[in-house]
């Protein structure tokens, strides 16, 4: 039998996610396993739910990670808070947005959708606009695109759901950890993440966290959560609360590298993280520009940690993509959907985001272009 | 800030799993984390498939590891099978057959349960009573119940349900990797496991499998699946076929730890790591005796791999599992639901079905219980 380890060595992972991963969170995940009911992981419990909330901006006590990815996040926040026939309103400007929509209709909410062009970020008037088709139950948006590299007015948003009543959810599955994020100041009722972007941590693992008004939504509802494995409602009697009860078996493992994860954001701390991210984002669009490379989003509404860049007419992208794996041991991303051919995707999300990564990435790029 | 990790050491995991973990395992978690779409991953994803084949006892196209934990791997047998309306008969004998109701009930399907005593077996003329109530849509039931430690008839109630045209639907979740699973034999069509079982890897992942009737009703769903993170229409097309289309970002590292653990299977051979189980069970069961323990069930129905021994009337159980674990280093597992109190749940699943093991257990309950 073949040993398929051997050609896996190590990676500058530069695409949309995973990241780079810090040898104290695989030092983590080599960690012994033990119970998920030992008190000294339900200690670990409570560090990890504490540190989340720093990183998120919040004071929720419903906040957690999901033993899913971070799409399994997604999934979490609707399927706790949509009952059917609840009109949910999503903005969609790439990926993300739509999975929403795709997500929320399944669980029969009645979906209505505001789109803007891929590459361009949520208008906070049209939005303004919409809200007038109103009430909605839910207004969901994603704050940092993947799929675009664009960052939206997720704020700006947040005041205007914040009167409707309408519960306030936010992707901030590629933000996260890597850019200021502020769930309560946001008046935002339901966050969700995943751990393999800016938290460095490889994926497996959702953080969630909830708004007391959407707990009261999730405890009003007239009928059991449909979904057995993501029921917040059993959830949150493992992950919180005097006597702990089991649901499923927590990915101890995961976990501790969550935890480690954590830790070294809240070491290194945030300011000095997003600074590090902005920094890393200058460099490469400065060191890309020099290569006559253009970034499709403007620049007041470019993300740092996920950076869309045009592919020129002449050049076979996916060509570069696999010179760049094959001879240079980088990783970037594809383009997604209309954007399929016409972009490039470069992560600089968590560890990944450092300077000597940017020089290296610019010096292979030059090369493989030629 | 405390350093959490400190206290969590190397613990003997005799509990209802998570089970210990080979070496080897540990090491490939904390494998360079490489991309989800590159093609050494997507090498070591089709041999996860052929080693899961190989494990479960099947020739289904449609085996992989779902990316959530044991009990994802239920609600994806279910959310991706039942339609709305559609009749489900439960087999219930314990906590796990009880979920699996619940879980199809929130799906909508008109569920109807057949009950057995919590510590008996499943028995077979009154399935085949219960089945003339049909038809039914689905036919589920759990291999080995973790709550009890009783191994079901599956074999047998699969030459019942086979001829009704209802799907099949086995939970193998504490079976899987212990004791001979054999799906195609068993006429089976829906089947779930864990990882952190009789397969030595820690939680996170469940190796799900359809045979091509499922999966010919799967295609013939008149609604989308009701959850989009489970969708086996869409998973499938990233872990088969010639283009991998992303879904969700596979958890990377938790499949290189399921990867080493079938490795590890493969290697000692499936009739060598079901005898080490049964002889760890045979010696455990004599050695319990010697200390006056006796076991819940009868030994025809006797799991190997969960071992559910009656607590004394004057004993303190959970205050035997506590100097257990803090003095010896050693997790047992409590009873659940009407078995709470009253029994031991001691598992020798996986790495932890060892001879030694055993020996130091025995020693140590014969020092705890004086």
């Amino acid at each position: 039998m073949a040993d398929l380890f051997k050609p896996i060595t190590e990676t500058m992972l530069m695409g949309p996610g995973p990241s780079c991963v810090p040898a104290a969170v695989y030092e983590a995940l080599a960690r012994p396993t033990i119970g998920h009911l030992d008190p000294r992981f339900i200690a670990l419990m409570d560090e990890i739910k504490a540190l989340l909330r720093g990183v998120i901006g919040t004071r929720n006590d419903l906040t957690l990670p999901i033993s899913g990815t971070g799409s399994a996040g997604m999934e979490t926040c609707f399927v706790n808070l949509v009952e059917p026939g609840d009109r949910v309103l999503v903005l969609v400007n790439g990926v993300f947005g739509t999975r929403m929509a795709d997500v929320a209709g399944r669980l029969r909410a009645e979906v209505d959708t505001l789109e803007f062009e891929w590459g361009t970020p949520v208008r906070v008037d049209a939005v303004r606009e919409k809200l007038a088709d109103g009430p909605y139950a839910i207004v969901a948006v994603v704050h940092a695109e993947t799929s675009t590299g664009v960052c939206n007015p997720v704020a700006e948003v947040g005041q205007l759901v914040a009167p409707t009543g309408a519960l306030y959810l936010v992707d901030t599955v590629t933000s996260l950890g890597g850019m200021p994020v502020a769930m309560d100041a946001w008046s935002c009722d339901a966050l969700y993440s995943g751990t393999q972007k800016c938290l460095s941590c490889p994926p497996g693992l959702a953080p969630v966290s909830f708004s007391p008004k959407a707990v009261e939504k999730l405890k009003a509802r007239g009928t059991k959560v449909p979904n057995w494995y993501l029921d917040l409602t059993l959830i949150t009697s493992y992950w919180g609360g005097e006597k702990r009860s089991y649901h499923h078996t927590a990915p101890i493992n995961m976990l501790y590298g969550l935890y480690a994860a954590l830790q070294c954001i809240d070491r290194e701390g945030l300011e000095s993280v997003f600074r590090r991210h902005r920094e890393a984002h200058e460099q490469l669009v400065a060191g890309l520009g020099q290569l006559g490379l253009e970034m499709l989003v403007e620049p007041a509404a470019r993300l740092p940690m996920l950076n869309a860049v045009c592919v020129p007419d002449d050049v076979d992208e996916a060509a570069v993509r696999k010179s760049l794996l094959e001879e240079h041991d980088i990783e970037i991303g594809a383009g997604l959907g209309p954007l399929a051919g016409k972009i490039w995707r470069i992560g600089l999300m968590g560890h990944t985001a450092r300077a000597e990564n940017v020089a290296r990435l610019i010096a292979a790029m030059k090369s493989v272009l030629g």
